[in-house]
């Protein structure tokens, strides 16, 4: 007789993993938990013997069970917001009256360093919170505006009190090679440097799960980005990039070179770039709610990671310059709409692809043995996620096997 | 001493009124209600005497009013979804395959006929509570899914219903010219026919608030949106059109020559049907969803809007087809990112622009005498509900001064 701590019957459950039917689907299924693991995924004839006297049972009438989602590209940890240069920019201001009306991310970084941690962390939470009402159960949140190695650590901060005083896993990546900070104007490689430098010292407080770069003629360049790279394999943290948004610089083969998570936005990639991520097992982080925001026309090469296997994912990349979008769903809509993905390429995107770019083994798809986070949806077919947008159909979510939601 | 049923203190107030300040703002205001309508909007000195004692008192501390949005154009009640030809879309199928399928309008017909006046209802109430949560305090709904007596009468008798058991007013459009049923095939005009005998009937049972029709090459053409207009004017009606959609039938003259509530879609309407509207005051309604939803390119001409004074509002077109996208808050999102819409515009959109495009003179501003519909907002700038999305800032949202939400 085997222990179970609760059991979902009568459900069907898109497993998202290579079973052979379209999502992974088991029709009819059962998903078993115990100790905030699945312990069983299948059908209800091969369920090992278990006491019903003791062990809850959740009917689901033939609602659908997907895994929590993850959103694996966000900078949600920030002081303020852009409203202004927003209506500037819709009232036909230029970019340098914006820009001499202090906008751009230099608001942001002013902002976020004058914010105190309690006041990051009540913002965060808030968008958070949001996220996970939506069905997400694990956050990648980036550094990014400080660049001073004091707000890089209160952003990083707050970060691990979100993991810890709410109930979606948080995973937490620098992103010190974000954009210049005033004081380094014009000496990207000084900053660079500085920046090598916080990195060895957030690590050792705990505060860094990866390492990101803004891989960008507005960013940085190649061998400035080499330089984070290779700090971070040094000390053993993987790396991924913002790479080929605006232009096709080869950021995203650096990051195959060194064996990094994950290349994003990648709108201007090349084929050679693909193929470098396909060899390397980098995923595709696919962000269009940026594409949208900055009403860009270039699509990410699709076909081409298709062609190679290069694995998609799906974020909201939700931040205040370019994706103030704080919904995982609309991103899987804007997935098919925009970039074309079939929805269940759309929801790979945002479960087992969300966990590969994070580097997560144990979560992101629904086998005995993967932590216990999923979600129930009030829905025929997984289609339906990717297809509506606004109703929540999401009635229980429930992450290390306890119910946050439902 | 005057009588308020309760005050709304210390708030910014955008009355969204041409009192000269963008957005109508009246800044640390005041506005009291008295019995569903507003008694007093204006500054805290020029408040009339009151009796503190008995006076429920609301200290808003510097949060944002604005008017209860109005989604002036929906078709929310609709049986079955259509994520099925989504996903087949997106998995390579034709048109013809789709259709062949049981896809397009005709599977929401044949879905909504089989649905129960119940099952349509609890459909509905769902889609317009997610509006409801997000400020929306009146809904436009047309028919145009029944396509027959029976059923155009069971869509409209739904929202009826609606209106009555849930805190949101429900305009209620016949929108019996939406497409041509199977059993007319090849035979529009005495379909037309159809319609034109149908409306006397379900008038006469007060369901028909207006009446709208679709005139495109897919749909119908000008004179026979001719005739369903001029049995809509015999009877008193107010019309109006989803018109240059796809392409410039001149749809949108016609609603001008009928002095017609509103033109809707218009991305390809020309200089002169905006002047027509602009003579007869007929609104332009943009619909960015269905323009996103459909990846169209063709603008709808905003500038030659303008340029001409034609009030321009925005709405969800809440849809199965090519907007099923429940969400007010994002299509202001899209109205600014797509169309170019500033902030300010995109809010007249949805409260007084809107209001004018139902014929409803007692909303969608805030100044005495209008019902007291209006929410309060967790904001610094109205800029903000259109810039961002996601994280919901409704604090409180009062129809007919009552509480619904907060």
């Amino acid at each position: 007789m085997q222990q179970f701590d609760a059991i979902w019957i009568n459900a069907n459950i898109a497993t998202m993993t290579d079973n052979g039917e379209p999502y992974g689907a088991i029709e009819n299924g059962v998903l078993a938990v115990k100790d905030g693991v699945i312990a069983f995924v299948g059908r209800r004839g091969q369920l090992p013997d278990f006491d019903p006297t003791v062990t809850p049972l959740h009917d689901v009438q033939g609602q659908w069970l997907l895994p929590g989602f993850i959103d694996c590209h966000t900078h949600l940890i920030y002081g303020g917001n852009r409203a202004n240069e927003f209506e500037m920019r819709l009232n036909g201001a230029s970019y340098q009256q914006i820009a001499a009306a202090g906008g751009g991310i230099k608001a942001t970084v002013a902002a976020t360093r004058v914010a105190s941690h309690q006041q990051l962390f009540e913002l965060a939470k808030e968008r958070l919170n949001t996220l996970l009402a939506q069905g997400v159960s694990t956050v990648e949140i980036k550094s990014g505006y400080g660049l001073d190695l004091a707000t890089e650590q209160k952003i990083l901060e707050v970060a691990a009190e979100l993991d810890e005083h709410q109930p979606a896993a948080v995973i937490k990546t620098f992103l010190g090679a974000h954009a210049l900070p005033v004081e380094y104007a014009d000496n990207a490689d000084d900053y660079i440097d500085a920046v090598c430098q916080m990195l060895p010292k957030l690590h050792a407080g705990k505060l860094v799960d990866a390492v990101d770069v803004f891989c960008e003629g507005l960013g940085f360049s190649v061998s400035q980005c080499r330089k984070v790279f290779a700090t971070a394999r040094a000390l053993g943290l993987p790396v991924k990039a913002h790479a080929e948004q605006l232009s096709n610089l080869g950021g995203s083969s650096l990051v195959a070179e060194f064996n990094g998570l994950s290349a994003d936005h990648i709108e201007f990639l090349d084929e050679a770039g693909v193929a470098a991520m396909a060899k390397a097992g980098t995923v595709a982080v696919l962000l269009p709610g940026a594409y949208y925001f900055l009403r860009e026309t270039r699509l990410p090469p699709v076909d081409l990671l298709r062609q190679y296997g290069v694995p998609m994912a799906v974020a909201t990349d939700l931040n205040p310059g370019t994706s103030p979008l704080c919904s995982l769903p609309l991103m899987l809509n804007m997935a098919c709409t925009f970039f074309r993905l079939t929805p269940e390429e759309a929801l790979l995107g945002v479960t087992r692809n969300a966990a590969a770019a994070l580097g997560l083994t144990d979560r992101g798809i629904l086998t005995a043995g993967m932590r216990a986070d999923f979600a129930r949806y009030a829905i025929c077919q997984p289609a339906e996620l990717c297809y509506q947008f606004g109703v929540n159909q999401l009635k229980q979510l429930i992450i290390k096997g306890k119910t946050v939601i439902g």
